[in-house]
């Protein structure tokens, strides 16, 4: 007999809830600001853009929200999703270390962003809405909300940041297969966008801007709403899935996490495997190290600043305090199209400060490079954002065997690279740059954040 | 409690061998026959092109062969694949059919492909081979066996239709992930390639010029052999594992398939799942109808000869008898490139003989309505390829709603579209047409069938 090299949880053992790391947590994060007032926003000022059902999930501290049986319907399409051993990737490694990692690039749309679209979808629905608008970067989250959109019923418009629009015409294909409407941003459709179009209609744009733009529209249409695939509290708990059914796959295995590495952009998908094992922590269970792993050229965690800033470039969101380069800050290219977001998740920023968790940055070439050692390993070519969780747990690897310590490190493997291969081309072809952002811009963002009463 | 969407085998009911049908035929298919001499081949005229053990499965009439432990080892990381009951498609369509899926494109390279490869690889280096050979159209077989090889230590070099390889650079990519080598082809590095090639260097190549060049370099290397992804007796038997857990999966579900659909291109999809639904039947078990799907643009089954033809077209490979369009036919451009082959697997091709199954070919804009019919309801865009078995089972369920009738349809979803959205855009952008083949150009490609001694 073989070792295992998968852990299948049963269909029966799909969580009956999210997990909410705010009832666990030493201390509550700072509150939301409204961005005219400054005071702490209510209910009624985020109702224009959210259902009430996930306005009272963003702030409540219930340790577990239940997940309604239609959204458990569509999760059981694909999760429980597996976990595996990288036992290949240990060997060609010779690592004394186990290294374990959540795939959730079997949904349909490839990545962990279904886990989040189909519960959105599902409590606009709900609510009436007909019309979702979000925005788009490198298309993972946009097409995962396409798909949801059109399980429930409802229309779904998408601004894409324009230089994904342009580069990336299969992510736009996925999402108009699905039925969605793909809008390159900045558009004349919003005010916000329209500002910046007229002056050049060939704008590359930006998730700031794009983030405006479906706001706006939401913000001044009875039927419509707004959904966000990533930050907000609601996003990051519905993720939650994904680590409470590592943590029953772990058990199954008779192992246990030393370490536990995500990628983070936004926040959410390391949320969704972290926070469980940190909650779990927190009440008295077994330490865990957890790593954050973000790109050298939009390093929020590891060069931010954690203070109160906008989510938007038109300054049309609240006021959130989170590790951030500035609202106005522009990464150079890079590829992980999923992590060109100037802030973290404020949940995520108040898990560091409380020193829940530590975080570090790779550059574009060394993440690929790692993602390549992985594929040729177990088959999987990840996503460019996932590269940078392999790294970190190669890493991690590497230094077990120079230890000589058999640690067990746990990784999530958000997505796969299919809809990626260019970026994999540009690497063969020596195309990949690891072009820093510029100090001073960063320091005039920084220099530009809003100034709070304290 | 819901209804189930899904059914899971667990790690254990693995098949444990591939499945046989010869052993079940009430006659054997015509032997295969040698280029030159046009008697049967024997092992040893195949001993340049493959391995001892797969030479003695491709003639092999047991109808159990064991998979060996490292193959089923490899298997275990996406296998058993789910088997999906298409209830939302079902509610769509307004039909009483109970319509299954299974589903292939959880598979790391997203398609049925990999099943072949694995073993190919394996026993290749238990021969003791170090290189292995093979041609490749739209890439899903290339991709497969490029990780094959990467998983066991084989280096892979791939042929690729000219046209694909300007058009597909990302299939391309993937295989360069996974350590392989890509030549365009027609190519200047083969006798056959370079007699086509000096006459048109941008020649768009077709699968029979590229067999022919894959062929000739593993007959001219001693330590190279050769890897087909379909068309041959032991490449389809390793497909059946699908089949196998399939049939297991709907006895989970209570049910049995009235209608099993599947495509058709060289046939290893369709016969991996038919096969042992069409044994059991011979065996005395409940008739199934069986349905081979094909493009219009291309289609053996339906408008195909059943005699003697070539594999390839420089006429390296044995003689075998099949349902041939002639092995000069070009068929026009569409995107299912995995299915413009101008023969079919001898043993689909004696199975529509023995009147086990029938065949219908479909035009390429009617599969893509169906295929996004399917996207919308299901979640997952299907492969072009696939969409031809999509468009059949649905055709299906629409007549048990016509008829009134409660049949159970089963059908393979063979692999995911990721890699052919640019498919869909032509789809979506009208620039994808019906257009015929020549009936001129075919009467003149079976004209020129080679004439065998009764």
């Amino acid at each position: 007999m073989t070792e295992p090299v998968k852990y299948v949880l049963d269909e029966s053992r799909l969580p009956k809830s999210w997990y909410n790391l705010m009832a666990d947590l030493p201390s509550p994060p700072p509150p939301v600001l409204h961005p005219a007032t400054k005071k702490p926003v209510g209910p009624d000022d985020l109702a224009p853009l959210f259902p009430t059902a996930l306005i009272l999930q963003e702030v409540s501290t219930e340790r577990e929200i239940e997940i309604p049986e239609p959204v458990r319907e569509v999760y059981r399409q694909w999760r429980p999703t597996p976990l595996f051993r990288a036992r290949r990737l240990e060997k060609a490694l010779g690592t004394p270390a186990r290294i374990y990692y959540k795939y959730e690039g079997v949904s349909p749309v490839g990545s962990h962003k279904p886990n989040t679209a189909v519960a959105q979808a599902f409590y606009n629905r709900e609510a009436g809405v007909k019309k979702l608008t979000t925005e788009t970067g490198a298309g993972q989250w946009g097409s995962a909300l396409a798909m949801a959109g059109a399980f429930f019923g409802l229309e779904v418009k998408v601004f894409m940041v324009r230089v994904s629009y342009n580069q990336k015409p299969y992510r736009r294909a996925l999402m108009e297969s699905f039925g969605a409407k793909c809008v390159p941003s900045p558009s004349p459709e919003t005010n916000s966008g329209r500002a910046i179009w007229e002056k050049n209609p060939e704008h590359p744009g930006s998730l700031g801007i794009a983030i405006s733009e479906a706001v706006e529209v939401a913000a001044t249409n009875d039927d419509t709403k707004y959904s966000l695939g990533s930050v907000l509290n609601h996003v990051l708990m519905h993720q939650t899935v994904l680590g409470q059914e590592a943590m029953a796959q772990m058990e199954m295995a008779g192992d246990w996490p030393d370490i536990v590495v995500g990628c983070t952009g936004g926040g959410s998908n390391f949320a969704g495997l972290a926070f469980p094992f940190i909650g779990a922590q927190l009440r008295g269970g077994k330490k865990v190290r957890v790593i954050a792993v973000e790109p050298a050229a939009c390093p929020s965690l590891t060069r931010g600043k954690y203070a109160y800033d906008y989510g938007d470039t038109a300054h049309l969101t609240p006021l959130v305090k989170m590790h951030t380069l500035g609202s106005t800050f522009v990464p150079p290219p890079f590829h992980a199209g999923g992590l060109r977001y100037h802030g973290m998740a404020p949940l995520v920023s108040h898990c560091q400060e409380l020193g829940l968790i530590e975080s570090r940055a790779y550059t574009q070439t060394e993440v690929f490079a790692a993602g390549l050692q992985f594929a040729r390993a177990e088959g999987i070519v990840p996503a460019p954002e996932a590269n940078h969780a392999v790294k970190g747990a190669i890493d991690e690897a590497l230094r077990c065997k120079l230890e000589g310590t058999a640690r067990t490190i746990l990784f999530n493997l958000c997505g796969h690279g299919h809809f990626d291969m260019q970026a994999y081309m540009d690497y063969f072809a020596g195309r990949l740059t690891d072009q820093r952002y510029d100090e001073k811009e960063l320091a005039m963002a920084l220099a530009g954040l809003p100034s709070v009463p304290a």
